[in-house]
């Protein structure tokens, strides 16, 4: 099992983490800081939502110089929708530990998820912040996966060395419910030994982001919280900006998979192509109609290879006036569908095809040669149990 | 229960229903045929589909002269996506029929709902349709509600007298899930003996249905087949407009409530009211955001007052920059929940109300004066059962 290696994966030279416990919402790990002895190029993208909580709007502020030494994580609570009160935490909560660290607050930035509009529990979140290590001496990035997971049931980190090394880039994330990404997903923190500029830093990582997390979506809902930051250490010196946007996109790809199979209640992991499409961005939304659609993804959990519902989805995007139903054609796995017709043999092969882990629908809508790939997860009962059975 | 009731309902003076079983798909009626004797004016707003079967575009290009007979209705077969047979097969239906009413095959009109991708099995329908009377009798609107069910649970009728008679608008309608209308919901068929400028009906249906069945979601997939027609016999005389649109309305806002409630595996039927918004585009675009959120669905469904999460939909619509959440409120009921909070007994108030049949949530953004009212329903094992075991 994937979370059993992530144990093993240290963070890149130059970062040390704090990992704690410190009662948000119950006994498990819930607050993790990531650090390092000084500020470096970083970069963030952050939810385009009206209800963004003073986490996104702080981080976003902080990162105005592109540089930070590290970010605080508080998990179970998104600390979002609580007013002025709300900011005068989160501004609290960065004093206290940038005292700890030695920095200044506006080196630091802060992601938080979980229940809405509940304040912190200022009294813990104060004591906690207060029991920061002066240096963060954490190394396991499993350990950091874990400490940021609220309804996940697998902590996500991912790893990859730039080149021939040394330098790396290490990922972790968390989130399972309320992604349709915007501009990024829930939290992800990426980190890197390299030695990266800043402004280059920043071009590479919102390409990657939406090569990435921008195309995952598990029900169509957009997070208050949504954060993705990259903060390099420089520890391990420059790299071939190519080579880092390689290992950069692979470790973001990682997570946006891990992120998409733990879906809420999802059973299998559903990958859309859309090819022949007018332009990226046409293909893009019609592999989103498609991975979105709740008959599409229903439809995969019964193992049905229902094309008329992916068909649904296209016919959908009815802005796209350019979309012929003539020219369109739809393949399950890489048995094409529609319009050509499979007997029934065939289509109990495809229902066994779809009862895997994984399932790959691709259409092609035979316009141009803009592509596209998004990733989701079947609807299920339970996705209905967690989030009916979630209390406020 | 409401569709004992509706057994009661006769159609409008001079029209008249052929209801059947002709086996379709199994032995419960799917051939209904409602028609006048002579062509009057006629309206009709069909889906935006790019994926759209030829029952819509035959339909919309006999609507063409704003006149019709009739209207043939299939059910458990869509007639979708089986390109130019799918297109010849249904002309030939209508032909068969025109040729039994004694009228053009342009005189009528043809709705088809149920599965995509499968072409009408022809010999049956050849047979059905060559058993029309030539002067259908039948007038038991609740009859050709039963005779246009798919997944439906209930048939829907609805039935109002135009101001004080003898006119009246009796409707009739199908649809439980693949509902977010684009330009009507799945089918709906309404007749009124009222005598009507074609013109003045096209222009008062289209306002009306915008209020109406385009304000229904069940579950945000829009189908290949929706149609929405208005027929007219004259047989009544002239009315008052104003006093027919209200009339009109009322109907189809029954309809629509009843798709909202009996939408797949629903138990409960959510009303949400955005009022304060810049016009009332957005408050629309705001009020589907929250209706379609699973997790606002899945909420209701587990009764609980997650307003965070309704907070969270109106948040995604992100390219209203214009909203600002410290301006925005929220109630479920008439209790509002944000920004006010309320205590812990009073949310167990809450939850018990949402325990009810009927949830109302409303959301002011306090901006302007734009309001909107849409209808939906919760996400429930039920929907999930239902669209993971229908079978293609």
């Amino acid at each position: 099992m994937m979370h059993v290696m992530d144990d093993t994966i240290p963070l890149p030279t130059g970062f040390g983490c704090h990992v704690a416990s410190i009662g948000v919402k119950d006994d498990t790990d819930d607050f993790v800081v990531i650090a390092t002895a000084d500020p470096h190029p970083a970069s963030g993208v952050f939810t385009m939502s009206r209800f963004a909580g003073p986490s996104v709007t702080i981080s976003r502020e902080h990162l105005s110089d592109r540089r930070a030494r590290g970010i605080v994580i508080v998990s179970k609570n998104a600390n979002v929708a609580n007013g002025p009160a709300g900011l005068d935490d989160a501004n609290e909560l960065l004093t206290i530990v940038a005292d700890r660290l030695g920095c200044e607050p506006t080196d630091l930035l802060v992601a938080s998820t979980g229940v809405i509009g509940r304040r912190y529990p200022m009294d813990r979140i104060r004591a906690g912040a207060a029991a920061t290590p002066t240096a963060p001496g954490g190394t396991d990035a499993g350990a950091a996966a874990r400490g940021i997971m609220t309804t996940d049931t697998v902590p996500k980190v991912a790893a990859r060395t730039i080149g021939d090394g040394p330098a790396r880039v290490v990922g972790i994330a968390k989130g399972v419910g309320m992604i349709e990404p915007d501009m990024a997903t829930m939290i992800a923190v990426v980190t890197t030994d390299a030695e990266i500029d800043a402004d280059m830093l920043d071009a590479t990582f919102r390409r990657v982001v939406d090569r990435t997390f921008n195309c995952v979506s598990v029900d169509s809902d957009t997070s208050t919280s949504d954060t993705a930051v990259v903060l390099t250490s420089a520890a391990a010196g420059p790299v071939d900006i190519a080579e880092f946007e390689v290992a950069l996109e692979a470790v973001c790809l990682e997570l946006t998979k891990l992120i998409a199979s733990d879906g809420e209640g999802a059973e299998t992991l559903i990958e859309v192509r859309v090819t022949g499409a007018r332009d990226a961005a046409q293909a893009k939304r019609v592999a989103k109609a498609i991975v979105n659609s709740p008959l599409v993804k229903t439809a995969v959990h019964g193992a049905d290879p229902n094309w008329g519902r992916v068909a649904m989805a296209i016919g959908k995007c009815s802005d796209d006036t350019d979309i012929d139903q003539d020219r369109v054609s739809i393949a399950f796995g890489d048995t094409e569908i529609y319009p050509t017709r499979v007997d029934d043999a065939e289509l109990e092969r495809l229902s066994t095809y779809m009862r895997g882990d994984e399932v790959v629908i691709s259409a092609d809508l035979g316009i141009a040669d803009g592509a596209a790939t998004v990733w989701g997860c079947d609807l299920t009962d339970g996705y209905i149990r967690i989030n009916a059975d979630y209390t406020t």
